[in-house]
């Protein structure tokens, strides 16, 4: 496969300001892979990226490339690689462990003690190296998944989606036939939680959010239930009743909005789990007592992990969870800013917005 | 809901000889319900209760019922019994534990310590206490788990054959989403294990068995693959050829032959699990230092528990799993012995046999 | 053994009024063993329970005996008990759990479903039904565990206090050898908790408080290092030192602070455990955040359970640990009143004060 | 700190021939330091090394250095080190996985699936790369662990032998206080699982074996009861004794002999765990109903792992677990042979045979 010398990428060129420009096509290291882009999508955490800054991101001013939601095709080998080949079709996972801290060698590579050391062989692309705005990429293999036939590029950028989702079961042992559960907040995460909730068997899922739009989506990826408190609904009666009084097994706060947790926290059993799937608007506050009181047990999840993405992209193919109602816009790379824009504010209902870099 | 003081049951009147009489209708104890059964499968299990005996079970001669895998209608309640109300429809699972042993308060309730004393409040419905071949049976309220609408009382009555199945992964945890499993044995259980395995999204279910009959029953049931090693298929080859050579996630054992845990150790990935859900004809010779070797850790599960039952019908009413295809056979309660002969001997192709206590 | 008809109790006869009167002593039931009481230590939540009433407590007014952490001499047996014979010496723990809730049948007692359901078959001794402030009091015999020769009444009255905390470890997986655990909070559990740790194989176990002389007690009773954040000492620099910068790998908020948990966020490290062992003064506000993004998992244990009480009677008679010390005055049932003040005002340092119901 | 060109090393130079040559002191790759090896004992799989060679193994004749269980000084970095520093004393444990195949991403390093493939950057030191019978050798920086100022180099060379006993701890969960332990096979492996057995708190440790001198080394070093059963004694009926008729929580199987899987499942608990920490002389002859109808689970441990190397040499420095009655022989590294002769004999008692390269 033929590649060329120069590509056009993304550059954020300064604090809050992305600028497409020609850079170098980068080269593969060992154990690495060229990968041509072929649709990345825009996350929340890509606007703190732009605007603020993560720890451990390069400086502003640095031409660093952002976007961590994609999928293309590998196109080049680092040496050492025989794990894929080119023409694979594949998506990503985000977080390159550095293989050697405490928790890379455990298995917890999402919480590496060298995040952001690249020198130390740590790597999330798109967040502390270079990532997916950009006609093309490269990864470390232990962060590649093949993509099922069955399965677009734009679909496949949402692995990491549905990817974080899949982990926010796997924490707590993902064993959920029969059970019901709650998921707050009608986002793309709180959307895939619906739609894997299903998919391993849950019975009834209940949907809590405060836009009528995004609940009735919810409603088609498969919530048995929707309920809209800013309309005055109550999801703590609807959920004694549905569960004879006891409460849902299991509740996932993805809005990390400053009343949420305590909602999680009346709606979910006495023994039950709460996942937080969310950053909050830090600080909250939070009646603990009722989760102590109540032997509640409280888990976290930054993102995917685990290789959860391999998971979700088995899920795609079967069928059993479908993401795409969730992109709603599509942009050239030359039109990012305006992908931007349409993303942050919600133009036209926008919740997935995916940038194709070769278009 | 008009109840008889006497009704009929296959009364186990010897070892190996089973008679319909007339006998008492039971009184439900305390916290226990009267079902009127509608409708109680014939196991292989029951064939040794008839004809060997098990432990904990009463004494040959003593008008003893057997049949634990049986759903039926609420018609009578115990003092304090608020949990259930007459007319539910409900499914059984086996095992009441004593509630007061080290296991029982621990929730491992299938490894009871006071197994087969009724006295310190153990009971095995079927097993150690009268079971469902009968028109009416009692049962405590831990072992009952409601019949969702659409689940008919046959298909209900094999939901102690789903839950010993889902048991089977909720023992290892249950994750499988994008997962390579394979089942040896597609008997009952093992076609079970199949659904189980396809309705938690298990990617690649492979199953190996000797009967072509059984085979092709296993694929309409979901199995991805089938291996007929009687006519040389080669189940290794082929799970290497699936997984890139790594081999199975998870290998269950359904078959309990001299040498499917030998297979199973062979089919199973380094670091792999493999899980016994069956009884062998003791004892087996096994290659185990292969297990120690590659880090494979073991199970077992000896029949549903855990509340997997409910679980089962849950799936059950969600149609991700549809047992329906194992009953072959049915049969009132007065041709209970033609019935057994028809299970046993295989007779056109039985697998489930069902009995109607009502006709 | 010979047991009177009446004996003396503390009544709780008012809101926050307690009265030694005379009353009947009371008849074992089936399962439960009548109990000749030796010590019983006064907790915080027993103010509670005098003053204002908790969740499941008989009404005020109706002579309710409180006193949950007790041990004593059997001299009585329902019927149907085996399990402990007159004579033996056993300490308890507070929770018998209905038995036939979806948590109980479980094994997650703790968080009976049924609290405070005595017509369901739960009991929590001392807070929902009599208990130890009394010459004789009844227990169901789950709630027993035998003390060994070598621990004395009034330690054993500390098995709920030290099974607390081992349950606190327990939560989690309670594998510990080698790693840096940090406790927020000297009191009783708190103290036990440091115990346990280092019983446990911990290395480092760091105690955090703002007395010093409960610090000092910390330090005799196995604390690696005492922080005392009231004199400005800084735990978070101290945990950083000892631990190459990495943080803690548990962190026990045993104090329910306002800030504690915000403390543990930045005392734990990446991919850490933070166990709530306390019951907070609602509301607290906590940057969870910090906990999402640094994939921090949350646990809660309200109190004894999972049998650790019988694990602590174990460590206590292998010399592992020893809440002796914690141990700061001793009362007859008579001056339960005079106890009760020095224990809430901490007259004299008070710490754990016995009530010896016998004297 | 000096370190000369060529050095002295035991070289496997055919099938059953270990000679003293000399050779290059090898140089640390990135992420490698070098060791100046102070101990290094013999284990019984180096025999096998040295007489059949096992899988991954170099071939006969290439100057392969053995010896896996060793302890030093580090006296070089390798590009890209600073988590070491020239002079730390270390101990190893034997498996780097390649941190690239999905056993290895997720933790389960000992399970690497590119076992044997330096090239894919596995590395079993003394197994497939060369190892600690020599002056100097290298190690991957994921194998290092500090030895405590207290502990000795020759104590540090058994931190493998604990780090495995340990593992076989964790691999269940670990969480033992109060608990009935039987460790069947009283080698090392087996001697080092009494003592951790007793360091997290078991209460009563039975160990079963056939030799006087064992077993008596085993009370010295914990154990609370020994079994000889080749004089007749019975493990099955001191256990019920011991257990109230109940059995052992946990047995280890350190033996690995013909029927001592059947044993542990005479002596566990129904509901226990029975762990295999021993190469099988395979087949063996096993009653696996036993196992499936009392719902025993089965764990595997093949060595050291999850970093229980770290946590064994911590306990060591906390005085809860002490090899050193174990080691029986010392001798420099030109009687390497002799050292060979005397522990395969078994000459004078031999249990562990250090060998002192320096010397």
């Amino acid at each position: 496969m033929k590649v060329p010398e120069k590509m056009r990428a993304a550059c954020l060129v300064a604090k809050g300001k992305i600028e497409v420009k020609e850079i170098n096509v980068p080269k593969p290291a060992p154990e690495e892979v060229l990968i041509r882009v072929e649709a990345c999508g825009i996350c929340g955490t890509d606007v703190e990226v732009r605007d603020h800054g993560l720890p451990g991101q390069p400086p502003f001013g640095e031409h660093f490339v952002m976007g961590h939601e994609y999928a293309g095709v590998v196109v080049g080998l680092g040496n050492n690689v025989d794990e894929f080949k080119i023409g694979d079709r594949v998506a990503v996972e985000v977080h390159k462990g550095c293989g050697k801290c405490q928790n890379c060698i455990m298995g917890n590579y999402t919480a590496c003690l060298n995040y952001g050391r690249k020198d130390k062989g740590h790597a999330a692309g798109g967040l502390t190296v270079d990532g997916g705005f950009a006609e093309y990429t490269v990864n470390h293999i232990n962060t590649l998944y093949r993509i099922p036939d069955s399965v677009s590029f734009d679909h496949a950028s949402l692995a990491t989606t549905a990817g974080c989702a899949l982990y926010a079961f796997d924490i707590f042992g993902g064993y959920v036939p029969g059970d019901t559960i709650v998921v707050i907040g009608p986002g793309p995460i709180g959307l895939a939680l619906v739609q894997v909730g299903k998919a391993l068997g849950a019975e009834k899922v209940v949907l809590v959010g405060t836009r009528e739009n995004r609940l009735s989506l919810g409603e088609r990826m498969g919530a048995d239930y929707t309920v809209n408190i800013k309309v005055g609904e109550d999801p703590v009666a609807l959920v004694k009743e549905i569960t004879g009084g006891i409460g849902a097994d299991v509740v996932f706060d993805a809005a990390g909005a400053v009343s949420s947790l305590d909602m999680a926290f009346d709606l979910v059993k006495a023994g039950g789990k709460v996942v937080m799937v969310a950053f909050y608007k830090d600080p909250i506050t939070v009646h603990m007592s009722r989760a102590v009181k109540r032997h509640i047990q409280l888990y976290t999840v930054r993102g995917e992990g685990r290789r959860n993405v391999g998971r979700a992209l088995s899920l795609m193919a079967q069928g059993k969870i479908d993401l795409r109602p969730l992109i709603t816009h599509r942009f050239p790379l030359a039109q990012i800013n305006q992908a931007f824009d349409v993303f942050i504010n919600r133009i036209d209902g926008a919740l997935k917005v995916i940038i194709h870099p070769q278009e």
